[in-house]
Order: structure tokens, then C-alpha cells, then sequence
């Protein structure tokens, strides 16, 4: 069995992965493939002329949680079974959230863009009505996290079965009546056409004053206009984010210099962390592959995640 | 039984902590007080005047947990029982310095003081071996706090007993010992002659080059001058302070300029905490008075908190 890496073959993580699919048990380069590792960002016409060429190829790796450009396009539809990273970097990703919501809820931008002693009224997490939008790995190792800080977490996910650990978990038509309930609203879901924007003007308007937001997701899913305007009409008191739209933010972006932002440039999880874990996914799924037992993070076609 | 406030009577704070008297079960004002509630920050010499006019006070509660101020002064050479804060703010300081580590490991003073993209490898607590100086509230909470990032945490107190969820309890004979198997070094403990400059050159010196201080206790502890040459050598890789030396730190200090630095200006807890958490203290120990159950917080005359 075969399974190559995409034609990025002088990155150090091409290689390193390539290590671990000989240590998972397959030959690189292989004669006739029948798994790869695509680690190209974007260019899914690339990946739609290579799968093509070699109709062997029946699986596909990302090295991505996200796979939306993948989605949109509608190389989904071959008939391939498509595997991301979802799930794999969920301990650093929360751990990213919780360092932004604590830093929201203790005016960090504004401390340390400050000189000079300013004393702030910090607020405290503990026991905060907390209200995350997802309920995949970030969500249940957020909730982790949160355990000592007794706060009361309610999951906002599609799938009915209860995230342990949270105290509510409630579908995606349940956002809007929790939201005027919320401390603190952490953004922790794929991004697919139905979830674009939704933390928009409607969603915003519904926090109370003092709620923070927390986006470690993908930057879409909260529309900037609408919080920029939220913002300075005060219907809410900060915003943590490690993504956003458009990205990179463009200088001069009125999120930049408001004091109660925090903008962190899409770096919650290390380039080492995401190599192993990307490395020991590759190698546990051409394992499974070889052994025939079930991969790890399928895409669904038709939800795009 | 009586309890008075100390003569600031204006404030908040003391109208709360009267009415908290009150419902503890002593009067106010008294007419010959058995005990007190001082509130003035500093002046000591205030405090022993008042209480050579009034030898009836054998109680003395004091609203921070640390009262090294007083203890120099010598006026707890009295025959008077002295209590303080000690423990009761320890939830939100122990929150407060997770969140410097957090933020020191992810960078967050050189983004957020950069209005522009920029992409800076994080790192994350999970694991990290942390290492606390002092083994009171502050290090039980934090404890605490840690349990989900799965630290290695070794705790320095004078007291042998191993606190409850530290890997290890040892001496501060051990520190030295430590620091070099040390990622993140927490100072909190009480300031005492003994514990001034307890981190100078030679124990920064003996820190990991990546390692983390965050100092949640009093500017003393640290050597400031050794803690700004240690990071202009590269000697350590960043520091979270909420107290400094001098504090309020000078504008111009290079503390406030250095990216690798996040000050906070001394307010780890709220004033609402702060009263709340008094108030209860107070109101425990007023009823402990009268009903002859040992006081919380007696701070020991000899070790001076």
C-alpha cells in the first residue's frame, strides 16, 4: 500500500510526515497509491487533477481541522474517503480560549498597550454563564479547562447527545434564546454556508453589555462589521480573537486599536504541536487503513466537516 | 462587644463593613470596643496610637492579606490578636496568575501591542513543570486551576506538609535546586525580611532560558534590576507582574516597554471581590470572637504575616 505527500516535498513537515506513513507501514513513494496526504493550503483543482490521474487513491488526509475551501469546491463528491485533523489540535486551540477570555475579562489589550500604572477592575471567570458554539474536540477540552472555574457551560451543537461536562447541550435553533444568558460566547465550530456569520448584528444586539467574544473558529463566522458596530454602541464589553475576517485583518482595521480587542494572529496552536499531532494522526489512520479499522476525523461530504 | 472601623468612615467599604459587624453580632460605635476593623492603608503608628488609647482592643482584622508594613513597624509586639486577608482573595490572584502564564507563554504583550498581523509561535502550559514560591491560598488555588493542563507542579514552603495536588512540597532550602528543572516560576507568597529579593540575579541566572516568572505576591520578592538584566541577557523568556518594585512602576521604566513583559497594575482582584471576601472574613471572625471559636488569618507576631 502507497501513500505519497502532496507535491510540497521540501517542507520539513512533508517530510517528517513522510517518516511517519513508513512508520505507519506504507511505502513512499508508492507505484500505485492508495491514500494521501494532501498538505497544500487551498489549491483544491490541484488536489481534483491529482485524484484524477491516480483513481487508485481511495483516502485523502488533511492536515487541517478546517476544510472549507476543500468543501466549497466540491471535490467532496468523489468518491474518496476525505480525513482532516478536526479534533487534533483541540488542546492547544482551548487552551488559546481560555488565555483570550481570561485576558477579555481582565482588560489585558488595554494593559498592555498601556505605559504607565492604570489599575482596571478585573472580572473573574469563575462561575460565569459560558455559551460555546460547537460541540466538537475544542468544545469538550474547553469544558475541561473551565472545570476549576465552576462555570455553567451550555454547548450549542447540532448533535443531540449531551457534551459531558456541560450543563446544557442544546441545538442550533436554542442560540438565541440562551444568549441574553451569556457571559462569555466562545466561537468553536467548522465553518460551512450555514454557519457564516452567525454571530452577526442580530446576535450581538441579543448579549448582554458586559459579554465577552471569544472566536478561535474560523473568521467568517462572526460578521466584523456587525461586531465593530457592536462595539462602539457598547452591546458588548470585548472580543478575543485568534481569527478573523478578511484575514490577516488589514492594518488600520478599527480592531486593531480598539483597547478592548485582543487580536491574536491565528497562532493558537505551535508549529511542533501541530506537526506531531498532524504525524501521529497520519500515522494511526495508515494503520487503520492497512487493518482495516475505521479512520479518524472523516469529512462528511454533504456537512463539509 | 464592640467593633469600630477604623476612622475612614466615608468610604464604602467601611459603611459595608459596619453593617457586616452588625450582623456578625457587635455593636458600632462601641462604647469600649473589644475589637477592630482597620481599614487605613499603611500607618502603623496611627493604628498603635489608638491602641494604647483603647486597651480594651484585643482583635485587630486588617482588609489585605499582606501586612508586612505593619509588621516592620513592630506594633505586633502587642498583646493584641492580629488578623488578616490572608486566603481570602486567593480565588481571583490564583486566576490572575494563570492568566500572566498564559499570556506570557502565548505572547500576548507583543500582539497586542502590535496593530498589525503577525504570527508569533505559542506555547502551551500543558505539562510544563511550574514551580510555586509559597504554599498558601494563592498556591492551593492555582493548584487547582493547573489540574487540567496536567503541570508538573513543585510547591516551596517553609511548612513540610505536601499541599493537597503538587507533585512535590519542598524547603525553600530546594529552591535552587529547582529552578533549573523549571518552566514557570510563581511568586506567591508573603513579603517578610527574609523572602525580599527572594528571585535576584543568582535565581534568574538559574531559570531555563524559555522559562516564565509571574509575580502575583509583592514587587520585593523580585530584584527588579536583576529581573531587567536577566531579560536583556536572555536569561528567561518573559514576566507576568501584577506587583512591582517600585510600585507604581515609574513611566519610562523598561518594564513598560519590554515586549516580553505584561504588567498589570496590582489588581489581581475586584473591589467587589475584595469587600465581599472581607466582609464574610469579618463577619466569621466577629462571630468567632463572641462565641469563642479561634479567629481566621491570625497572622503570626514572629513570621510577621
Amino acid at each position: 500500500m502507497g501513500v505519497p505527500t502532496s507535491p510540497d516535498l521540501g517542507s520539513l513537515r512533508s517530510r517528517v510526515v513522510e517518516a511517519v506513513i513508513r512508520g505507519g507501514g506504507a511505502e513512499v513513494p508508492p507505484g500505485e497509491a492508495n491514500g494521501l496526504v494532501w498538505l497544500v493550503p487551498g489549491e483544491p483543482e490541484r488536489l481534483a487533477a491529482l485524484l484524477d490521474e491516480h483513481p487508485g487513491i481511495g483516502w485523502v488526509q488533511f492536515p487541517w481541522a478546517g476544510v472549507e475551501r476543500f468543501a466549497t469546491s466540491g471535490v467532496f463528491r468523489r468518491p474518496v474517503t476525505f480525513t482532516c485533523a478536526k479534533g487534533s489540535f483541540a488542546g492547544q486551540v482551548s487552551e488559546h480560549a481560555l488565555m483570550l477570555t481570561l485576558a477579555c475579562l481582565r482588560s489585558v489589550s488595554l494593559q498592555a498597550r498601556t505605559p504607565r500604572w492604570c489599575s482596571v477592575d478585573p472580572r473573574s471567570l469563575h462561575g460565569l454563564r459560558v455559551t460555546v458554539l460547537g460541540g466538537g474536540g475544542i468544545a469538550t477540552e474547553l469544558v475541561r479547562l473551565l472545570r476549576p472555574f465552576e462555570c455553567r457551560v451550555t454547548v450549542i451543537r447540532r448533535q443531540a447527545e449531551k457534551l459531558e461536562g456541560a450543563e446544557e447541550t442544546l441545538p442550533p435553533t436554542a442560540l438565541h434564546a440562551v444568549l441574553p444568558e451569556t457571559d462569555v460566547l466562545v466561537v468553536a465550530l467548522a465553518l460551512t454556508p450555514e454557519t457564516r456569520h452567525v454571530v452577526g448584528a442580530t446576535e450581538l444586539a441579543l448579549l448582554p453589555a458586559h459579554a465577552v467574544l471569544v472566536n478561535v473558529a474560523r473568521g467568517a463566522h462572526v460578521d466584523t462589521g456587525a461586531l465593530v458596530e457592536a462595539l462602539r454602541d457598547g452591546k458588548i464589553s470585548a472580543a478575543g480573537l485568534d481569527v478573523t475576517d478578511p484575514e490577516p485583518l488589514p492594518e488600520g482595521h478599527p480592531l486593531w486599536s480598539d483597547p478592548r480587542v485582543l487580536v491574536t494572529s491565528h497562532c493558537a496552536d505551535s508549529a511542533e504541536y501541530v506537526t506531531r499531532m498532524l504525524c501521529e494522526r497520519v500515522e494511526r489512520n495508515v494503520r487503520n487503513l492497512r487493518t482495516g479499522h475505521p479512520l479518524e476525523g472523516i469529512i462528511d461530504p454533504v456537512a463539509g466537516y
